[in-house]
């Protein structure tokens, strides 16, 4: 269960509006990388976590975490969305600064939201739940949140850039700030994983008896590039190997001959003399009355 | 440019067919984590490279790759599909393993597909490109590809232990092989970054003066689990801080007044007898012929 | 800011596994009138909410307890799946009780989550940010949440009756009233919204003056039905009366000659003799070789 | 079965272009509360309606009409775009005003549509299915539709502060009207259905016995507002409830055990001295060769 | 304008209810090329036509017929689901037969929809925008509109084999007779338009003197098979080539420098020792406590 | 299995950076038409196809060429964005001719892919896996892929007329030579199949003598346009019929009653003396507090 406090996480007061901005912000809202995804993810993660104690209270105090960041970005929005110009008519287009900002605006902002933020990325798109994975194995999931906070770091970093409002530069310096420890925890996390004995650096730490012992150390030289070999990667006796010249190993890669009642298209049986049996000629000529 | 030879990457030949199985592997075909996404996912990245050489060339080699293994998957599903019961009528409903078969079957692969696999998942949600990143930035990226395999690895482990067909067996053991290398790989890939000094472990590897130093390095205990600060991670000198009893740091997220042209609801100026200004009430004795 | 504590907000404990079950509670999770829609929905409310008070303060308790929800039904699922036959083999389709239960399954549920709930409906497809409204005018979307809550215990109403786990109903009977008790809230302040002069029962109160004085109270009969003009909304001096025949107000509907550079297909210019001027003729024989 | 008139429904002729508009347009097109969503939605009620008559009828007519409205706004659109700078060289986007109202045009309405509308909502997201709903209930469903009239009221009261065409003016007073008429009718439907005795205000009207009766009227604080309870829906004989600090009722939300053949993370066995049992740590050196 | 007969354009009876079919014939309303499809694809096709006469009333004609035909296959499926079993119990799954109809039957159409049709495909999907083209290119359109019905009637025959019942084989015997003579109505069209000088086989007719004339006429042999210059596509004069080994001509595809403000990977200055300058190493300590 | 070379097939170097242009070619890289559907279309249609030879052939080598035509479009994206206006402050929104530029550029080619290409259209919607078709029936396959590139040649047409840069149209004249030859491929090979009696035009060639013999020739007149029957498709003796006032054929389009466990709205039981059973009064009166 929740509980809610209306003081948010940290400030989230820009300078002054900047509706073009609004919409960028998006992206750290309902994008791929955004705070709704970090934090359906890792509440799927909790509640669908096997072991009890450290793991999954660290999950858990993460996830409600970044609903509160969702708040602060919707809250940031909305504010820098005030006066934003909804009631433009045509003549100011004529202005090219205000025709402009407009241009850049969200238009669901205003239409759809009366100026405030939605569950959309920067393009509008709605997120989605298939952005998110809760799989149950906590090594695959830890190193899908690692990736997911670099992500988000990455954009935050760069709209840090695509602004200089302090108010606004303020809460991202602490939205990164968070993003570094996010990510330094799963990281440990994963290191924690191995010390425990509960995974390895291979995920699942499973099957790997029965996974084919020939292939499972090769890089497979399928692009002409000439400098994959060339990583510290293939050095060391456990290093990749690489196939300079691979072959394929299976066979064609044909499709079995239809049902004939879906009506796929094969090839027809013909007499001794090549002629096709069957009525298709026929049909035809029914169907069209004209030459072709 | 790309070339294309018939012959599969590994054979992908069951023993006999097994409609409902064939539904399953979707997944690794469309899915989130399916070979769809890698293929994209890498070609992307490797199109977006800002460096050339052995990292390039080792994501470009891999993304080619990836294609094969769609075609390997997409060729397993028709084999699977083979006399696949497309034209039971309602009496075959009545033997009651028919029916299971045909309740667990995908009914696109035959109504849309003919007997073919689909760029969908196993519920039949259509692949998009939402599922892949490519940012640019190799260790954000290099995580994610890390990230990917693991999930994918662990989806094939699963739809292994989902049948014993050895023909099935035999590609998903080569299957589990590839994510093994690929995992390794790109875990290489990743501390390459840091030995070559390009990358640091907290993407992106900028603004980290700028950060708020305060809240970099601290859990906000925000459930009420006590095991979170148990961890590793909170030992040692760069120790991960807890917060016990962590407090808002902001105001109340209050949204400014609207526009008034956006017609959301706000407070109505009142007179100093507190009586609304405005033609609300009378608005709505206009438009309304009830007592309500 | 929130705050979690690990006690489920109600019991969710089946007294045996349902595997098949388990699919159909996605519905309440996921769906458009899921757990996850209303929290959204009233998050953003509730975050663009531009009058401080009773109002805020409803939506932001609401919002915070359908978490809770989303939380219990994630939970219930998983417990569904203990013991779900992950790992059955072909043969054990030739069992038909337990081909059936397979056939049900949500296959997701195993091979992305191992065992647990996703943020999708009961057909796989995704919860996405479209389904949620948060306008700015609060009686546009209390109407929506109304509606929300009607249609979500609609829903499980019609999952209670296709269980009859005594701990499945019990939450569900739990829930029940939670969505009795949220459809009044919302219904008596929409009430409250008219009586503290802030809307009126059309959303919204405003444009009334400009609007078509005409055609704002007629039905347009466009279909053959006989039976429209007798509910009791056609009554009374204010009732909405009935056109029997009504002719369209406009013109055709001719869209505009297009942009040249657009290449869509207009009327050519032609000549006194009527011979089409222009080449589209001498650039048809030179691409094609064929006699058509 | 449906006939089309090429007459309008209402005129709908601009003064002059506006390409800039035509894009906002398409949120009343293909937005989750546009015209193709109340079309979707009326037209599936009427045909999973189970009660023949009046309201039937009531909803045939409006499906009807909605359709019109459909056409109305596709014709709009193309005719905002006559002449819109389809051809624009990257030297035009030296002329300010030009270049911002290029930057704020739809790009598919050109390059898609060749100079027309679109599916789509106002940010290019295609018109999906999900927004609809048909449930069989005449009270859950006639909530939702006069939640849709409000919502696309308040988006149309939005957009006709957006422009100062009197053409377009026009037609959105006459769609104004509309929704006037539309909201107003499936409120009193609702009473309707009441007086009728077929539904409740508690959408459904059923299980009312079985529902928990102990938590069907309390308002539970779960946000630290305190003017919640000063509502009007609190007071009287059957005010609604308020908890004012409110326990969980469950235990904590654990999942239980995962089938080992999903590879979830789980607690190892270990033995009496502490040490786990299992391959863990062997499986990881042979996977990695490198110190870490 | 429409207006609407309560009649349908044909029966649609089945001789007894089929719960498994209702779930099949959803492809044909909302699935990519269901009837939801060509109705919304010809209306956009009508609306955005620039030509008055013969063709805008073809178009308006089929598309109005259209919409009759969703109605035709709501109504079927609202029959196929009479009786079906919304309340089965848990133990009901021990009866396999009835367990196997459930486990194959849509969730949603009891669950949502209360017994009724969905906006989806036969895998739950909803039906989207994105699915119809109307590009103002009659030829292109009227290409695509061939190909939509081939596909949909492709669908319908196989459906057809997948039931025996004798009211829903009559229903899409009509279904495949509109289908056939849609078809060739697309077809003749088609043709029409190259006699009128409209548009040429190549569409658009447009640009042809500035398309690149050296690689107009050839195929790119880049797959090993060898029969693809068998066809008699490669005969006669204007015969297409074949290009048995054909080169690249471009250069290699790098991607710029990115903008450092974006932080990608990119090749870092080093100085004359080959040392990089730069301060990753640096960062890197400062962030991570441990050796690794 | 795919091999790849890094050289483009075609040069992709623009001769300036356009970055309001680089989003427009978004839609020729991830829209419905553009290169990554042709790219899927027909790697499908390729793996899924029953008959080997000059068909398959000719499809494989297509799709393989058009992977090479994503990856020029996405270099080309690439260094169109080169120095694009990333780190634009508030200030520069001041120079109108800036502030146009940045309003009209995709957002997220900076925020997410750092200066590069999505697999997204140009609205930032990702693609997805429903643009595509692969039935395993030939003519209906390559209808659908003549459809496509007439699309696809118009849609860069049009984006030809939207730039002068040379170096973008010496790329775009390539595509739109590879889109002339690919339409005439699929058109000849759609003759092929019919000549070598696979197919007839109306596909699929089957079930002519079960469909509906009455009503596979006729249009029926549903829209009041006059011309329809005007087209030489009306002439000769095989000529479509028009319906010049068409009846309906079937019966009104009732659904049956409801399940009552559903709780659809129905038709209640009555007395004798008309007054309703059941309990909807008293419930609703239970319910609701408050004088209505």
């Amino acid at each position: 269960m929740f509980r809610h406090t209306k003081l948010l996480q940290f400030e989230a007061k820009p300078e002054k509006p900047d509706a073009a901005y609004a919409r960028k912000l998006q992206e750290l809202i309902g994008g791929a990388y955004g705070e709704m995804t970090v934090t359906m993810q890792y509440l799927f993660q909790g509640w669908n976590c096997r072991i009890e104690g450290k793991y999954k209270d660290l999950i858990m105090d993460t996830a409600t975490e970044e609903i509160g960041h969702v708040e602060m970005l919707a809250t940031m929005v909305a504010r820098l969305l005030e006066g934003a110009p909804a009631t433009v008519m045509a003549e100011a287009v004529q202005d090219p600064v205000t025709a402009a900002v407009i241009g850049g605006m969200d238009p669901q902002q205003a239409i759809i939201a009366g100026g405030g933020a939605l569950p959309n990325n920067s393009q509008g798109v709605p997120w989605n739940g298939a952005y998110i994975v809760a799989s149950g194995n906590l090594l695959a999931d830890f190193r899908a949140n690692a990736a997911a906070e670099a992500q988000g770091r990455l954009q935050t970093a760069r709209l840090y850039n695509m602004t200089d409002d302090p108010g606004v530069r303020s809460m991202l310096q602490f939205n990164l700030a968070r993003d570094t420890v996010h990510q330094k925890q799963w990281l440990a996390a994963i290191e924690e994983l191995e010390e425990d004995g509960l995974e390895t650096p291979i995920a699942p730490s499973a099957l790997f008896d029965e996974e084919d012992q020939v292939h499972n150390n090769t890089v497979w030289r399928l692009s002409d590039g000439h400098d994959g070999s060339k990583g510290g990667w293939s050095s060391g006796p456990d290093g990749i190997e690489y196939l300079k010249d691979p072959r394929p190993l299976g066979g064609p890669g044909t499709a079995p001959k239809p049902d004939p009642a879906l009506y796929g298209t094969y090839e027809p049986v013909r007499d001794a003399m090549g002629t096709m049996k069957g009525k298709a000629k026929e049909v035809k000529n029914r169907l069209t009355g004209k030459n072709r």
